[in-house]
Parts: structure tokens; C-alpha cells; sequence
């Protein structure tokens, strides 16, 4: 809305390290986007380097579409630009210019690793760092965050929670001047599915999962998932994050969905309510992951994959978003309004 | 997130044009959140003038909690601070040293004034603007925003649509990258309380809207809720601020609630369907309020007093948020939120 925002143009570098789903997804978008974003943010949006278990490829003038489609495929060994096979993801971090490292590698809530050591080294190379992984950031918030303080370096990771549903820039920036009392929501889609199944068919718990892995919408180990614990993953980066808690995985009550039947959807389903996997974190320090009566007429009863949260403040009354919580694009579009945000 | 976000002090004055319901809740908030802003924002947040048919009361170094309530009640013709019942609105705008002029006089439609010249002239004094008065913006978007433009400052509108509900800036902000498909939603809470009662309680239009004007949720005169003004209004705003158009109002398509009946509200509900009164804006300049038939389950059936809207974008898929539409705190929620963006 700024003027100078149309008129000068800023060329960011980005590396994307990790380039499973998220990290081409990201790629793609950037691909696709890039004459858009030029135009509307003056951002001009280059890669110039993606790090993979299978190799490095870098070009310090940025990667073509092509350059990277056949680095996805797997038969980037030979082509004209720099490809170093022996080149570590820690090497283009460190060595290769860039502003905004974008890690996508899959989350681990053990130790957080690689993404924990590309996520310091980034912040340490004066990188702005986008992520879509939860371990770093349930594992080690304060710490990331009191490094990219000192380095006056940004660290984004709206794809953490929710996918592509607005949350965490939501909370801070459009409802900034606001106290937040609360957020409490349904924010595994797996989890959603399987329990809006089980209510709609009356089928069992292990019939959905079946039918959810074989169309990919459960792992092939759900646990995480059906446990809960990637909700509680989720709870605590917004328990740091939005309420400036220091709170791990221990510190949630979790409860998955595992042992509920349909005879007990089907009572609650009578008595106007549906039962959901809610994850509530409020003001007081209370993290909670268990299932829920929800009102079927409350907002946050939303069906399929969907995710949601209500987010109680204190002068807007209760905010409730509704989104997409997975797939590559959906990432990829939170990660490139993270990029976008850094400029903004 | 940056560090320099908390560490920097900045003072900004802010005057108030328009001290009904949304004026005096903006004073309200400004006070009670101003510490709170200043430890989170850096911000110094002060009332430097308030502008209202019964006069102005300036204070340069800030007006107090006390004379802004003696101003509300009309007893300030005798304080120690600066009271000039002559001084104008646009005396105030101009000639009082401040950064920022929050307008909430009442929306006119049919010439914008006196908002519009308020933000004119504010716009020309190098101020920012920051307003919930929706006729300016509906009738003179572009010239604005150039006049904007030329001068470097922002003009901020949150609260004219949605009332807290985020919607503009969520949209220009979290969903920066996303293409904007189209926005449909529930934009009139008078509306929407209306249509929820008929169904709920099987009772005709006409007893319903006597009950909601005797509870204050309908005006005395409703017919700018009830015959689909109001949501057009907000449409046209939408359709500016998103789309780039240069709609008006007449380029609006509007039916409004009043024809509805109890049976076919009982005949949709029958059916799985919920009758709301829809405004919807797409890519193509399509522009229309109708009432239409949205399923049960679908997340834009929300009921009572409250807003919804359904993005439609081109990576996040269908983004929707539903929040209180009005309130006079929840407006100045809104503004708040628009003040401190100007600064992030």
C-alpha cells in the first residue's frame, strides 16, 4: 500500500533445503509466481540453489524451471550449470550468497535434526530463514529465536501450523493490538477425516484408517498423527510463538483418537454435538490434545481434512479461520507469503 | 520479529474525527492497551485532538483518559486543557502536529461526506488514515489511494468491512502470493441474526425485525441492512482494494432479505440448506447480493450476528474466517490493528 512498494525492485535469493513435497512445492510456486510477485511486491524472487539427500545444485543467477524438474527427477548429474554432488546442504547454506533459506526437510521431534543445524547455520550466515518443519521450533524456540534476534534475521514458520490456513502472521499482525485469551482448534486433517468418516458411514476406527492410508490421506504409521502428537507438536509452537511460553512436547496432556467407536460419535451425533480432536492452548499455560464435544452448529465443527482454530482476544471477541492444513501446494503458498512478509 | 521492533520507542499522535460508538471505542482501547503496545510494538500511542459535531478538544502532549470522558459527555467546554468549540474538524486535521487520523464519521453513499474530505484533507497534511467509514472508499477508492500514493501515506480500511472479522489485510498480508479467485460471504450481521431467528423459530420477516430493532441489532430505519445496501457497500470495497476494479456502487446486482419467507427457509432446511443473504465478488467483476441457498455443513452456515467469508485463492485453496461484524470495540479492534501495521 506503501508507494515505494510498486516502484523499487529487490532481487532475493532463496535456497530450499529438503525438496520432498514441500520443498518442490515451493519451488513451483516460485516458478509459477515469480512475474506476479515482481509486479505486486517488486520482489524479484530467484533460487538459487536446492540441497537434497541426492546432491546440491546452485546457480548464483538463479535456477531455471528446467534445471530444476530434472534435479527433481533425479538426472541432474550432468547439465551446464554448477552441480556438485559432493556439496552438503550446510556448504550452499553457508558459502552460497542468498537472503532467505527456505527449510523443508521432514520434521523429528527427537532432536530436531537436520533441520535444527540448517536452521542455526542459516541464521549464523545472516539468512532469513521460511520452515515448514515443527521439530526445530517445538525443540529449541527460544533459542532460534534469541539467535535471529541477534543477527537481526527473521525466522517464519506460518506452514508449521495449519498449512495454508492463516494463523500464526494472523494472530500477530491483523489482530496485533489484541491480548489473545485462547486457540483452541482441530489441527491434524488426518484426524479429521477419520473422525468425520466414522460419523458419516457409522464405520469402525480401523476401517477408516485402512481406507485413509490407501488413498494417502494416514501414513502408513499413522501414530503420529492418530496419537495426537502432531497436534501437540503444533500446540506447542503456538504456545511459544503466540503466548511467549517455553513449553516442550512434555508439557501437553495429549490423548489421540484411537479408542473412539462409533457407537460414541453416534450418541454425540444425537445429542447435536460432534466429537472432534481439539487442541487448546490458552493464556494460563494449559496445553491440552483430547478428543471434544463440539456443537454441530459451533465453527470449529468443520468436516473432511479441513482445519480450523478460534482464536479468543480480548477486543475482537472469538476469530475463526477455516483452511486447508496440508498438501505441497498449501505449504509452499504459506511459505511464499512468509518470503513475501520479510519485504513487506 | 525483527529486533529492532523492541527496542525502538516511536511516539504517534493520533487524532479521532467522529466520536459515536466507534470513536470513543477506539479512545477506549488506545488507553487501556497503551502500555501494552509500547512493550510489544515500540509504540507510543497518543490522542493528540477529537473532533466531533459538539466541538474539539486538542491536548499536544496527549489528552487524558479523564478529558476524553468528559469530552464523551459532553462537559468539556471547561478544562484546563485546550478546548476550542470553534475549532473545525479540519482545523484539527490540519493545523495539530499528528501521524495518523482515524475517521469514523458515519458512512454516507451518496457524496462520502463528511469522510471524505476529512481524509482529503487529512491525506494532503501528510497524515495517514485509518478509518471505518465506508462511503469514502465506496465512492472515491482510486482517487484516494493515488492521493495516497503522491503522498506517501497509507490509508488503512479493516474495520469498514467485517468489523474485527480479519479480511483485507489478512488477504494482502498472510495470503500475499495467492491469487484472489473470488470472496463470498456473510457481510451483515442484522442480516444474518434476522434469517437465523426466522429459521430457528419459524417466525415471518416481519416479527423478527421488530424483536432485532427492540434488542438494537436492527436500525429503526433497517433498509440498509435489509434490502442488501449495506452488503453491497462492503462488496464494492472488496471489489476495489482486492480485485483492482473500479466498481461502484451501481455495478452491484442486489436482493435483499425482506421477501423471505418462514416456508422457504423450512423447505431449504428440509433439504440440508440454510438461506443466507451472500455477497460475492469475483476475478471476472461479477458483483452481486443475493440471498442463496448454502448447505448445512458447508463452513459459510454460520448463524446470529455473525460475518463469514470464503476466499477462494489459487494455492491456499479456500481459505474462510468468521468474526464478529460489529461492536463498537470490535471496530476499534480493527482500527487498532490498522494503526500498528502502518509501523510494522
Amino acid at each position: 500500500m506503501r508507494a515505494e512498494e510498486k516502484t523499487k525492485t529487490k532481487i532475493v535469493r532463496i535456497s530450499i533445503v529438503g525438496f520432498g513435497h514441500v520443498g518442490s512445492g515451493v519451488a513451483e510456486v516460485v516458478m509459477r509466481k515469480h512475474d506476479e510477485i515482481l509486479r505486486k511486491h517488486g520482489l524479484d524472487l530467484q533460487i538459487v540453489g536446492i540441497a537434497d539427500l541426492k546432491g546440491t545444485i546452485i546457480d548464483e543467477a538463479g535456477l531455471s524451471g528446467d534445471e530444476i524438474v530434472r534435479f527433481r527427477a533425479g538426472r541432474a548429474l550432468k547439465t551446464e550449470v554448477d552441480v556438485d554432488v559432493d556439496m552438503s546442504s550446510l556448504e550452499l547454506i553457508r558459502e552460497i550468497e542468498h537472503e532467505v533459506m527456505v527449510e523443508a526437510t521432514p520434521t523429528n521431534v527427537t532432536n530436531g535434526e537436520p533441520g535444527l543445524t540448517h536452521i542455526i547455520t542459516a541464521l549464523k550466515s545472516d539468512r532469513h530463514v521460511v520452515t515448514s518443519n515443527k521439530g526445530p521450533l517445538a525443540l529449541e524456540y527460544r533459542k532460534l529465536m534469541e539467535l535471529a534476534e541477534r543477527k537481526g534475521r527473521e525466522i517464519r514458520f506460518e506452514a508449521t501450523v495449519g498449512g495454508a490456513m492463516p494463523l500464526i502472521s494472523l494472530i500477530r499482525e491483523n489482530l496485533a493490538g489484541n491480548g489473545i485469551i485462547s486457540i483452541k482448534g482441530i489441527l491434524n486433517g488426518t484426524c479429521n477425516y477419520i473422525l468425520t468418516r466414522m460419523t458419516n458411514e457409522n464405520l469402525p476406527y480401523e476401517h477408516v484408517l485402512r481406507e485413509a492410508q490407501e488413498i494417502g490421506i494416514a501414513e502408513t504409521d499413522p501414530s503420529k498423527d492418530v496419537k495426537g502428537i502432531d497436534t501437540a507438536v503444533k500446540l506447542v509452537i503456538l504456545a511459544n510463538s503466540v503466548f511467549g511460553m517455553d513449553a516442550t512436547y512434555r508439557d501437553v496432556k495429549v490423548r489421540g483418537i484411537t479408542e473412539i467407536t462409533p457407537d460414541a460419535l453416534k450418541l454425540a451425533k444425537d445429542a447435536g454435538y460432534a466429537i472432534k480432536l481439539i487442541g487448546d492452548v490458552d493464556i494460563d499455560g494449559q496445553l491440552e490434545v483430547t478428543p471434544r464435544l463440539v456443537p454441530v452448529s459451533d465453527p470449529l465443527n468443520v468436516g473432511g481434512t479441513l482445519n480450523v482454530a478460534t482464536i479468543r482476544t480480548d477486543l475482537a471477541g472469538d476469530i475463526t479461520v477455516i483452511g486447508k492444513g496440508a498438501g505441497s501446494i498449501e505449504a509452499a503458498s504459506a511459505i511464499l507469503s512468509d518470503i513475501i512478509a520479510i519485504y513487506s
